[in-house]
């Protein structure tokens, strides 16, 4: 294997680890607040001692303020921040009201393959898709899952051959997605095994594909590269969707589709992801998967992501009181737009860093031609910068390395979805970088 | 490995092959109703096409209807559908209501070792434990997981040595609940493997033992049974609390303490449990299974269950309009008090039948004395029938074989937790079985 790896817990400890060692402060996304706070003053760890009642707790309202020059700001998880700003627009179009008494039975739907799935929640995934025309639904199963995490484990188990004698290779083209090694291998299983880069995979054995298009982190579009017998193609389409990039025609018809909220609707505290598969045996062995990892989903995940499913798609066809410029990937669209627009500034500015190029295409959705505007910047450090880094943590920016994506230390992964102030404060800060030479920390 | 593996999916599949092959009708868990439906008008498996709103589908209201004759009751699962009733008396105090805006982002408290816990949820679970008196959690982490099938596996791993050259063995004494050798084994971990009765474990070497404590199936008190160096103890306490039985004094302060709301306030579908964990370094490693898994916990389901758990509190503390006979254990102490008793009357009437018989304690909570009364009865056909599940089968009550639990096929577990009327339905037709002979099916 020949990356590093690591995961948003090693993430999460080194942000604690820089704030314990150089004293900085850092950010408490507690309860939506968003404000700084001394390491130092930290008790109770993993309790808390606010007596402050539950509905207490759902009146408290984002406050930004604006992160202090000697801030650390956090682009290293995809952290999808920027969305809260829409939702509190929508108001309380998108509430939903649970009593107490719901909820209690693990079944959702004895008659469907996947039982633990709400149908609310199929329904509201079936009409999105129609609108978008993303992805074909005819004749799909949907699964459901505790994100798209859960989801790429069930497919592991349910295409893996049950009793091969060896692992079968688990595959995907670099730069890939981080967490793939770690999640593939960290159980050691006997069923499947990472075997890196896609494009070095030369063995004439069965394997497992992942093709996530839009790519994370480089944002572009993707097809399988290995395209030999015996291998089950995998597709993560977590970003195929119009704010982010054309949607063309016609929809997407892949054996196995997966899609998350984190990254549609910006829910990612809700983990909830579904996967569309056309082939019913892989569709039970993954509701299998599920139910031995967590016995089902949590239905108020399903719930509330059904009623936000239904307000996009409401949101673009005026009902509900929205009108045209609220809708939600046209807000959300042009929200993309500028934010890669002040980035292309602050880099040209700079003039130390490079980002890609994108082609122009045009989005069946929106009849709008443009170059894709995705969720995470794949930036390079050009010059004597061998690690951007290390580079850019020396600027207090926390990034994520090429290396944990199988490319090299030049390169980083920018998350382009915190709020508006924490991606304000980062472009002025890349734009004032004008120097190779690292800042004093 | 001793017993055949099966789990929720295969007892689920299991209903529906009845019903296929018997013509038999089945009930539709769907929507919190309960209604008889014939299995060949099914269409649209997995997929749904009413369009009712998120708000009519909150509006759907439980209205039961007592089961045919002729019908197929099914006692398999531990499905707690008793406590929808109970929830249904609390009325909107225990509603929860959330705005589109909340839980966008993957981060609950950054300042916490398990950052992804929601702290309105830990401040829940430490108000109820120090009002119950069943576990200590002071100086403890609190780790929370989709439920506690997430959380045995977190265990698993974090205490599973990581570079061991052979799996370390998993143990539990017989009866044991049936899903632990599938959940264990099911991805063919290089970390942990399932090595059947504790009784019957005599190698020298590390072993993890699990102690369900009451226990599943048979609810008895249970303690460690290996008692040899090298072991390491998880204490599934899923079940110890005061509407089951006697808590007693003090509080117990095991290493590693399991629970879930599935079996303290019937909330199944909500899917979370927690962990209270003495050690920092397993809670930090159990934490990291979470991410790698699912990238932490549905906060929807974290916010309810504070709730929830406010709510049990509140109702023994006579807070929020409660009076005394409303109190939650109470009132669902006396519910299983009379559920046993009619349970007793039935088996004493068919003659058919044993069940076991429990000593009486003295519960520090409640200050009553009294023999447990357990969510399952583990039930045991006397005389000829050696095949215990096949014969209640033939008398349409689906329940699982001892042989799933590490057991003979003489006994059965049956759930005590349905409806109302399901219960008054398997005890009626329990009563009436005085021949060992099958029953035409």
């Amino acid at each position: 294997m020949s990356v590093e790896l690591r995961t948003m817990v090693l993430g999460h400890f080194l942000v604690i680890s820089l704030a314990l060692n150089a004293g900085l402060l850092y950010r408490n996304y507690c309860g939506g607040e968003h404000k700084s706070q001394n390491i130092f003053s930290l008790k109770n760890e993993c309790k808390n001692s606010s007596s402050a009642s539950t509905m207490a707790f759902l009146e408290t309202k984002f406050q930004p303020s604006k992160p202090a020059l000697s801030e650390v700001i956090d682009l290293d998880h995809g952290d999808p921040t920027m969305y809260e700003r829409y939702w509190q627009l929508t108001g309380d179009r998108t509430t939903v009201v649970i009593p107490g008494w719901k909820f209690i039975s693990y079944f959702s739907d004895v008659r469907s393959l996947c039982w633990f799935l709400e149908p609310e929640f199929a329904n509201a995934v079936v009409r999105l898709h129609k609108l978008v025309g993303n992805a074909v639904t005819d004749g799909r199963y949907i699964v459901v899952g505790t994100g798209s995490t859960q989801l790429f484990q069930a497919v592991l188990y349910a295409v893996s051959p049950p009793n091969a004698s060896e692992p079968i290779s688990v595959v995907s083209a670099a730069p890939f997605y981080s967490s793939y090694p770690q999640i593939t291998d960290f159980l050691r299983s006997g069923l499947y095994k990472w075997a890196g880069d896609a494009r070095e995979f030369k063995r004439d054995a069965p394997y497992i594909e992942l093709v996530t298009s839009p790519n994370n982190p480089d944002g572009l579009s993707r097809a399988a590269v290995v395209n030999r017998d015996q291998g089950v193609l995998v597709h993560d389409l977590a970003y195929y969707w119009p704010q982010y990039t054309p949607i063309s025609s016609p929809p997407t018809d892949h054996d196995i589709m997966l899609f998350t909220v984190s990254k549609s609707t910006g829910h990612a505290g809700t983990r909830l992801g579904w996967a569309l598969v056309k082939d019913r045996e892989t569709a039970r062995k993954m509701t299998e998967f599920i139910v031995l990892s967590t016995i089902g989903v949590s239905k108020e995940s399903q719930l509330r992501a059904a009623k936000i499913l239904h307000v996009v798609s409401d949101s673009h066809e005026q009902r509900g009181g929205f009108d045209e410029n609220e809708a939600f990937f046209e807000h959300n669209y042009h929200l993309m737009t500028r934010r890669w627009k002040q980035l292309r500034a602050a880099v040209e500015k700079s003039k130390l860093f490079s980002l890609p190029e994108f082609p122009t295409g045009k989005c069946k959705f929106s009849g709008r031609t443009f170059a894709s505007q995705p969720a995470f910047a794949w930036l390079k450090c050009e010059g004597e910068t061998e690690d951007c880094e290390g580079f850019l943590r020396g600027h207090k920016v926390l990034t994520r390395s090429g290396k944990h994506f199988g490319e090299s230390t030049r390169h980083v992964r920018i998350s382009m979805l915190p709020r508006d102030e924490v991606f304000d404060q980062f472009t002025d800060r890349l734009a004032s970088i004008t120097s190779s030479s690292s800042a004093s920390t």
